[in-house]
């Protein structure tokens, strides 16, 4: 006998925590298509030289590689040939790569898939989760207008999944880079420095400041006060953010471009209808990734900061070097789902779903068997999702199952009832009971369903 | 510079033919919900000691086996200690047993997700594919009326489909066994001839005659003959059914169980509403598997009885036997949906699908810009699927654009139509030119899709 168990730092539920799950993948999936993006899914294993394009770095340590039982078996030197995608983002690049000719540009693509990574086993920390991610894909260029309709997304997406207020912040990284070089910070000491920014919430500002003033930096004690002043710069609202970015005064010419790209992405942001409550800028924002180059996105749940951002993205010049000469730069982003639902889940913000089954038809005596099947049948043609008692029981026995399992409505069908042509309907949500004609019966369980649902 | 490139043996769609299969995905699963399955997903690896429980076999060998980066490094001469799922059973009786005080029985589940096999390179071969799969599984029992609802569940599957006429044809693993008994066939010897009956089709009567004789066998001619004759009979129709199993005469207890089970599903099936067309018992079905013990499925495709069955599956006596003292029959269908879609496609009977982006609002100049914007943000709000255009180009080549991209509507803002608060429509499906007032426009659209739709 062995044991059952699922191997450490994956996220498996029950079904009804699979059902509220799904139902936020799918109004995720919703949104995304609402806004005109394309499914994509791609397989879960790359050819590990096609994955690995980089040489070393983290990523690559953490990478899951897969080997047929063959292959084991010869026991080769090589790298397996085999390796499971890590993000979405490197089999996006090699899929647009692949498909170039047979895509149409800009191409705006949705994928969600689960991805791997060979994490140190941690509470929280997942070796397999899901990743949604949006990504809108230029040939050769891409308008700068896209980076207004992202977090446009995002806010759709966040006002749509109801799990509380919430702020999309944004930043520049040219804006930032362009600050940089006024302070005389060039080149890879602007890389050094926007990693030590993006540490400013887990170590502190002072600690950042020493850092930065420290020998590996050398910064002059004014030049990173006015980085750490800079950083600090938070937007009440949309006339504030203007405000605060014109305050900024005169800069480079990198600086002024950012500038310029983040005020019209805040203008195009409030033409779509986004509320300005619900977006900000915020100037510490850097994204570690060099991948980056222009705007950036973070976005926090006002409550519960701690959970950190909950969907991030951003600009970037180039999304395939690797594998094409055409340019595709692009923006994006990705709502790393398996730990948003786990970490809602710990806040309390998501329950145990209701059963996605709507109607139990209960059976009192095998002579009911070929009605009850054939009214489950009527419902299910009605749009309603049903499960049919097939063995008689105490009738309290399938009001106990159906509660127990979260089902709302229980069908019965008693003698009296039966001569009338209706059945007794229990709503187990309402409490109540009452009584309904059989023809009538779908539609009747379809209204009470939207109507529960319109309330909320 | 890497060529970009897929791992052989894996399907990857282009975004029209994703939402081709997507819709098929959805079809599915809006149907195993209406009846009454509850979702599972399960990681796409598994401990390696609890996966492969059985020593040996074909699957074994095919398993995909996945060791993260440090583990390569240590070169353990042991088994790698994850490998990805094969199938959704062996992934379902771990979760059963695992998770066995939470769930409720009879518990039926659906869990539509990619398996993976290490298969030899082949054309329409696919070493990663999707498996649909549902199941009620029971403790301790199960009451056979549940083989009755699982042929439910598949018409109503391919019903709602649309891919064609289809027979699901139906035999009984006891039937089987208690005429091989008749015929003084008994016990590992009924395995042989299971498995030489599952040959049939690919072999022909007169080469698994020819081995039925042979000394392995060493089958009478008269047994054989009966044999071949038992596995000739198909039914035209319900009552044909039934007269047909009537006419085998009298058998062994465990035949007589199996006809009564098979004309207790029949009868079950008819008051479900399936219609007489759609069912049939085909006494030559065996399913190679030792695993089935009851009723068993297979589902062809009328016009293309050389796709052979694209669902099929069966009764069984113990889900969960390696990891569980509790008993746990059940009965199961499964769709390889990846290979169906993939016949489905070479068959010409899966077409590549519109666009899932219903409506391209065009842009004729800068300054319709947010315009533009926040009619796109309304027509969303009204259930569109929505495209934006971002940068002016010329109207030819944004309904160039729509046209190759498979999108059906394009909503022009001409100085015209913006005076009297309208928009022109183009429908480039039907080839037709209308004009609608804005605050209509979200209605006037999803009506039409909706007619669209309803001509199928």
């Amino acid at each position: 006998m062995i044991k059952p168990r699922t191997p450490p730092g994956v996220m498996e539920l029950l079904p009804r925590d699979q059902i509220a799950f799904q139902r936020m993948l799918d109004t995720i999936r919703r949104t995304f298509e609402g806004f005109g993006f394309l499914p994509v899914e791609t397989p879960v294993f790359e050819l590990s030289d096609v994955l690995l394009t980089k040489s070393g770095g983290e990523t690559e340590r953490q990478v899951y590689f897969v080997q047929s039982t063959g292959a084991l078996e010869k026991e080769s030197e090589r790298l397996p040939e085999l390796a499971l995608r890590f993000d979405l983002t490197v089999p996006l690049a090699r899929y647009v790569a692949e498909h170039e000719r047979e895509l149409a540009f800009p191409f705006r693509r949705y994928q969600m898939q689960r991805v791997y990574r060979g994490e140190r086993a941690q509470r929280g920390r997942f070796r397999e989760f899901y990743q949604c991610d949006i990504d809108v894909i230029g040939k050769d260029a891409l308008s700068p207008r896209h980076d207004a309709e992202i977090p446009a997304v995002i806010h759709a997406v966040f006002k749509a999944l109801g799990i509380g207020d919430f702020t999309i912040q944004m930043n520049h990284r040219k804006l930032l880079r362009g600050f940089f070089e006024g302070l005389g910070i060039e080149g890879v000491r602007q890389d050094l420095v926007l990693r030590e920014l993006d540490k400013l919430d887990k170590r502190g500002a002072d600690a950042v400041r020493d850092t930065l003033l420290g020998e590996d930096f050398g910064l002059a004690p004014e030049a990173a006060d006015r980085l750490l002043a800079f950083s600090r710069v938070r937007s009440r609202d949309h006339d504030d953010a203007l405000a605060k970015l014109a305050e900024l005064g005169p800069g480079t010419p990198s600086f002024e471009q950012g500038r310029d790209e983040l005020c019209a992405a805040l203008e195009r942001l409030r033409a779509m209808g986004v509320p300005e409550s619900d977006y900000a800028i915020n100037l510490s924002i850097a994204r570690g990734l060099d991948y980056y180059t222009g705007m950036v996105y973070e976005t926090v749940l006002d409550a519960h900061p701690q959970i950190g951002s909950i969907c991030s993205g951003g600009r970037y010049d180039d999304l395939a070097g690797h594998y094409t000469k055409s340019k595709l730069p692009g923006v994006g982003i990705s709502i790393g789902l398996t730990r948003l639902f786990w970490q809602l889940r710990e806040a309390g913000l998501v329950d145990t779903a209701d059963s996605s089954v709507d109607v139990l038809v209960a059976l009192l005596d095998d002579a009911g068997l070929d009605h009850a099947l054939a009214l489950s049948q009527r419902l299910r043609a009605a749009g309603l999702n049903v499960e049919t008692q097939l063995e008689p029981r105490k009738l309290a026995k399938q009001l106990q199952y159906a509660d127990r399992a979260g089902i709302r409505f229980v069908v019965i069908r008693g003698e009296d009832e039966a001569t009338r042509g209706a059945v007794a309907v229990k709503d187990l949500r309402r409490g109540e009971q009452f009584e309904a004609a059989e023809d009538e019966l779908g539609r009747t369980l379809l209204v009470e369903r939207e109507q529960l649902r319109a309330q909320g």
